[in-house]
């Protein structure tokens, strides 16, 4: 009897494009799915030179695998996850490994990882990045889990994986949940990007009327530059896609403005405030889809909370300094993402090494930009790198486009229009270049009203004061 | 024998002030701690007029109270407190009223809501502000739990809280967690204006090179006027305090700026992300701190990240438009704290009422200001209000002021100095006036890359596009 190379639980796009995509490879690969009609399709979309089979049991599936088996299961995160691992258990055997490629919560896989553990089973938390098109043609994926066991996956996620220079888009990451909490951290810079770009679109089209065709032009020519990016590229799409239903115009005027999320950016945040890793562009990105939710008050505002355009930046300037300013911002988004993985790799012992991170978000990721191969360098010249900021070649470029960052947001307030991230990034970067900070104060006040004592800056101890 | 009227566990500072402070109004109190000194140090304070007896003996601490009993914790949050409801339940009867007054985090509070009630024990959560001297003699009081038995309470509460216009600061808030919930945006708040408060100082003291006295002043002015407040007061008194160690200047000098946190700050900003209430001045504010403990990192970039300041606003100028910043920040801080109390209430049906809660802030609490006054005729008006922005005397009065924090903020970027708190109120304000935001960019990137559909302004139903 044949043995396959890999099996794949759930049958949704992203589990089958993977799987397509993993057959293409020359990989056999079996599928699982509980509906009957996923497991039979699939075999329908085989071509001549895959090796694949869908099946609706568990007994069968884990039959098909060869062992020790490796299997991947891409099921919604959550209570999912844990049923999908129930109904295999009774058919894995020690040495076994398991591949939660959702995007599940950190915490949930380090639980999974120490109960499986005591089966001897390996579970592995991994990210996927790059959507339906990246699983089909090459995503970036971002495992965790236990090193050796790795070796039993490191073939097939590196055929799969996207390439970038013949690198593949994939490297074991670290310990536990290091694959999952990476991936919730590149969500995370994700929100940031996207409402950067949509302060940008907000700027052009609100605050100076330019034409959808004329602002098309602009993304489209960043993607030509320093700044190409994905979401930089499909910005460029979503602005000339007409729209079908009125035949009117570019579909993006009729889709709503409440804007939806599905928790990773939120995570990302509220971790971060766990172990204080400060990451106010992803916060600022975060707090916008909350306020887009609240339509009706921002209708019934809008029309009592005036503000008259006082801006004397004309739409030629803007256009000049919007290139400079976007990329002072991406960096200090990217700088806060990477710098929260540095204190989330000391906080949970992941063993994250910021480099091979950088390499595989190049390619097949959402994040994907070419600035990330100047990550990439910086992470190679200076391993403990704290904080891209402090890298000298990067340091030099924000430094010289931080003038166009500022008059970008100053026009933006003298405008009215709202740019909770862009100015959350000039707001961080002069924190973190300030070598004192006035939260002196905020010690005084704590000691004056509750005693909670302070530090002295000029002798060791702890002190308090009577205040009054 | 006589039957005392209260009872409290924990004669920590906190507990035995305000033990002293019912004792003061004629309560008779026992007060409970497995400390041998503190239990009988506490007697040697009382005057004659005081019926106080300390103890160590739980089981002697609840046969002194009159039935149905009512006792205070005032142990640090989390597992004392769970130890000392352990340590009180086998004396402890139905009908009996046990009140945390910590800063307990709020889901601890519904499950020990829960606990007691199988056995009939009402478990309130309180929130109490004021620091030790508000203990001593009016503090500012958030209880939460059940309206009945609040009853119990009333007298005692209503007599030992701060008043204002003789009314009491302290009210029944609502069902299980919400007097803890309360507290803990009261803090949320109390942590944005005091980083306000240090921005307002940075800039003066590192933008303008203004001398400590000069600032003192214009913090005593501001606590005469519109702006009057706790945290504005004791500013203005820490900007006096000589230090005693050198003889060299004022202390405040001389404390450290990587500021300390205990929490609550981080877990409004946690909480508002998982209700979807947006609050960036507070979430600024937590994440400022965190900034303020990269001290190394900062000196660092400090040598590396320069900038030379640009602004042409001079020092005259920037006083007389501070005041009205400052105003414009405050009231928008306040309203997204108290706007998440309102999504918080409908989340968790805590049956708030706004009005009530402006009220008992009026007074006692860290965050008293004379604007709560006007907060809580907003609420008294239009009871359902949803923002403070959207009262009609509160919104004019932004709208006026909004010119001089759009310039404050800018004087900020063209010196380099960081104000994540001032401009995020300025990017607050304008998002929350928007009719419109870009977010309908955010909606398309998200359908584009992840199928993950959208929804239209011009007609109903869920939509998905091949963008490509």
């Amino acid at each position: 009897m044949k043995e396959f190379d890999f099996g794949i639980v759930g049958l949704g796009v992203m589990g089958r494009n993977l799987l397509l995509n993993m057959a293409d490879h020359k990989f056999s690969v079996a599928g699982l799915d509980l509906d009957p009609e996923k497991a039979a399709s699939l075999e329908k979309e085989a071509s001549e030179e895959h090796t694949i089979k869908g099946t609706t049991s568990a007994e069968e599936f884990c039959g098909l695998i060869r062992k020790p088996r490796a299997i991947m299961l891409l099921v919604p995160a959550g209570k999912p996850v844990d049923s999908a691992i129930a109904s295999l258990l009774p058919y894995l055997e020690e040495g076994d490994v398991l591949v939660d490629g959702g995007n599940s919560y950190f915490p949930d896989t380090n639980r999974r990882v120490d109960e499986l553990a005591e089966k001897g089973i390996h579970f592995f938390g991994m990210g996927i990045s790059g959507g339906e098109k990246g699983a089909r043609f090459g995503p970036s994926m971002m495992p965790g889990g236990n090193a050796e066991a790795y070796e039993r996956l490191r073939p097939i996620f590196e055929a799969v994986a996207a390439k970038v220079n013949d690198e593949p888009c994939v490297t074991y990451l670290g310990k536990g949940s290091a694959g999952n909490y990476v991936k919730m951290v590149h969500n995370g810079i994700e929100y940031a990007i996207m409402q950067l770009i949509a302060e940008v679109y907000d700027l052009l089209k609100r605050g100076y009327g330019v034409e959808d065709a004329k602002i098309q032009q602009l993304f489209e020519k960043w993607n030509n530059s320093e700044l190409a990016s994905f979401l930089v590229e499909i910005t460029a799409g979503i602005l000339k896609k007409e729209d079908e239903v009125t035949g009117k115009g570019i579909l993006l005027n009729y889709i709503s403005d409440a804007a939806k999320a599905k928790g990773t950016g939120k995570w990302t945040s509220q971790n971060a405030m766990d172990i204080q890793a400060p990451i106010p562009a992803i916060n600022a990105a975060v707090e916008m889809r909350d306020i887009s939710k609240y339509k009706e008050e921002r209708v019934q505002a809008s029309k009592s909370l005036k503000w008259k355009d006082v801006s004397e930046t004309s739409e030629e300037e803007i256009f000049a300094d919007l290139t400079d300013a976007f990329y002072f911002a991406m960096i200090n988004i990217y700088a806060q993402g990477l710098a929260q993985l540095t204190i989330a790799s000391k906080e949970y012992d992941y063993g994250l090494n910021l480099e091979e991170v950088a390499k595989i978000w190049r390619g097949g990721c959402i994040i994907r930009a070419a600035c990330l191969e100047d990550f990439r360098q910086a992470y190679s010249k200076s391993p403990e790198l704290p904080n891209l900021l402090l890298d000298e070649t990067l340091g030099k470029a924000l430094e010289e486009k931080q003038a166009a960052a500022r008059k970008v947001v100053k026009t933006f307030i003298d405008k009215g229009i709202p740019a909770s991230v862009f100015t959350s990034t000039v707001s961080y970067f002069d924190s973190y270049r300030s070598e004192i900070l006035p939260t002196n104060l905020i010690q005084a006040q704590r000691d004056f009203f509750g005693a909670h004592k302070y530090e002295r800056n000029d002798k060791e101890g702890i002190f308090h004061t009577e205040w009054n």
